[in-house]
């Protein structure tokens, strides 16, 4: 049997300030710290270590990565950064206040923008200083990879090749697995994985920071899947993010 | 012309302690963080930046490198750990004091020991907790990788192969290149681009957290080096750790 662990990164700064965040590379607050820090205790507690890491090219998972890895006393472990585990983008909104957009465009539209499966958000011109094709960490990326913005659709889309190519293999060769990323990129990993609707994947909130233990047979179908820690904690977690999500 | 930039560790727990090292995997102390930053700082100053970057699986070069990645906000940077860049394995020393052992085996043969080019000091026993056969982390290497003892000789004959293999073809293909590793094992690749004698690099320190930049032509051979910030400091920073060689 195989074990998967994925962990969503801690509060961000603008999680804080309830801005639309996507792709813009915010910071953990000292909270987040904090979070990746628990859930780093939690993994001790709970005798579980790693072979190989990967994270997205986003400071708030890669962050998160390092304090786990620091307090596990893993940092020699192989870490492998992509784009294809971060957030979603979220185009047009970017850097924009929740609360002052559901005002101007009215909380029905944010609601759709934020919580329907393939409703994009507006999305960037290409001259945008916003747009990813300005920022050379996605040098590599060819044309048509570069997001103007993404619904949760076209992110999972662009998730799962990167989990079927690269890590899949990696959990059946036996490595032990340890995916530190994002609310969208991580839905996309367990829609995929317990078989979730389309609609049921819009309202699953992973709680920030709470390890979620994968058990995988050897073709890697689920036997089952927990959060470590307080079960009552992580359902509380979950419902932070929830309320989060309504526009708080 | 393409630039590569080394830096050397800052201080460790074992620096401070004046104890032999190696492959222990100790941590930085405070003021070896300060070094991280302060180079990065200068490599700022300079206007440096990195596409990759290559360090050891020990952790004061991996905090090293995360320090300067941090402050260079460049945490998104493709990082490859590997145990070829690791310091000089010192055998059946690692763990003593310097001091201690020059009065159990006089200050001679400790010299011969830690400044001849070819002489391994005492070998680790298979069974002992220190032989790196019992670290999961170097479960990968065949069994004639894992040392029980190195010399400087042998810890350079181990490095060069991921410069020729693995980095070189990375620097000749347009990549700025960050190497972020140990006393030794940077010796060796200084050895092989300055030409320099066996003779030579015993008696060649290069000072911690200092980034020594090389020029090279197309073909790898080097036009100049030189370490970033006050010239003055480095030539001291160089002397402190000649003098520390001494068993200070």
């Amino acid at each position: 049997m195989h074990k998967l662990v994925l962990i969503r990164h801690g509060q961000s700064e603008w999680n804080l300030e309830n801005r639309f965040t996507g792709w813009t590379d915010v910071d953990l607050t000292e909270q987040g710290v904090r979070e990746a820090l628990d859930g780093a205790k939690l993994l001790k507690e709970a005798g579980l270590t790693f072979d190989v890491a990967y994270t997205s090219v986003l400071k708030r998972a890669v962050r998160t990565l390092w304090r786990v890895l620091d307090e596990m006393d893993l940092m020699w472990l192989p870490v492998h950064r992509t784009w294809r585990l971060n957030e979603r983008h979220y185009g047009a909104l970017q850097g924009l206040n929740k609360a002052e957009t559901a005002k101007k465009y009215g909380d029905d539209q944010v609601f759709v923008w934020r919580r329907s499966f393939d409703t994009p958000p507006p999305g960037l011109d290409p001259g945008d200083e916003r747009f990813p094709g300005r920022d050379r960490r996605y040098a590599d990326l060819a044309p048509d990879e570069l997001p103007r913005c993404e619904s949760l659709k076209t992110t999972i889309e662009r998730t799962m090749p990167y989990w079927f190519e690269t890590i899949a293999p990696q959990v059946q060769a036996g490595r032990r697995v340890l995916i530190v990323a994002h609310g969208n990129s991580l839905r996309g990993l367990v829609k995929y994985l317990d078989s979730m609707s389309d609609e049921a994947i819009t309202t699953l909130n992973i709680p920030t920071g709470l390890p979620l233990v994968y058990e995988l047979n050897h073709d890697l179908t689920p036997v089952r899947h927990y959060y470590l820690g307080d079960q009552e904690a992580a359902a509380k977690a979950a419902e932070a993010v929830a309320n989060q999500a309504k526009g708080g």
